[in-house]
């Protein structure tokens, strides 16, 4: 029973703002080192992991690629610190969000398609689906948070969204 | 003037290791997450980046390709904290390090080639050179320090060492 069918819109910083931020360096200028061999774009993310004596940590994940349209139904969200995601393999992908709504609950849900040259980092307490790799399995480097304490929580939607394939 | 022409071996964690972490998924199992459609490969560097009050940063480097051999004259090194760089291009790369003299200057040179599907964190006061993209310009997201405090020292060889290109 699907009752809605959700089309993902381009990633931009603009849309994405209620929910963390986009790392990309498109658009932005870039800072020359090295002796002008290297172009640095700086600190594209607020990592926010230190709650409960927690470090950062480097993961690498690696994902399968689903079939669109996606029924989603569970959502997942990381009280604790922010996590962020950049793709390995310049692949596109698509990230699925959701607001919160009075209960804190995940509420109204925002589909995104990525370039591949385009990372995410949700806020600490953005709803937030896994990461969904579209043509072939897909790397992406993760900085979230180690150390102890209950950093996942998951929420079952009442109503099944379809995620559907871009334009 | 080389005195000294250095090849690069292939980069590995044990071949590594006096200089920090090697970041790939290769020989490692991995975690099945996310109703088993997603391997973590979990906390695979030591991301050391709190003396002094700093913060992690996530950057992104595009650094231009570089002809071999390449006369190797300046290194730096980062006494506040670790630098780990990956690869977003999947493209391979050098990474030259130095050993500490009894006077904590750079002494023996080594260089690695990298696959383009790992990573380097070097660890807090190792002598590196910038990393050598090879074939055409080349992004890393690079996890390091933000934050007050001197962080940056750099280091004149006596002696010119050229890194060739890999056997």
């Amino acid at each position: 029973m699907n009752d809605i069918l959700l089309r993902p819109m381009a990633l931009t910083a603009a849309a994405f703002t209620h929910f963390g931020d986009v790392l990309e360096t498109e658009g932005r200028d870039g800072v020359w080192i090295n002796e002008h061999t290297c172009r640095r774009f700086d600190d594209l993310a607020t990592v926010d992991v230190a709650a409960g004596g927690g470090r950062p940590l480097i993961s690498i994940f690696e994902a399968i690629p689903r079939t669109l349209p996606l029924q989603v139904r569970l959502l997942e969200r990381h009280p604790l610190s922010s996590q962020a995601f950049f793709p390995l393999d310049a692949q596109p992908y698509l990230v699925v969000v959701a607001e919160r709504d009075a209960a804190g609950r995940a509420g109204q849900l925002h589909a995104f398609w990525s370039s591949g040259r385009q990372g995410v980092n949700y806020r600490p307490n953005t709803w937030h689906h896994p990461l969904i790799a579209l043509h072939r399995t897909s790397r992406f480097l993760v900085v979230d948070r180690g150390g102890s304490g209950a950093n996942c929580e998951e929420c079952v939607l009442e109503t099944t969204v379809a995620i559907d394939a871009p334009t």
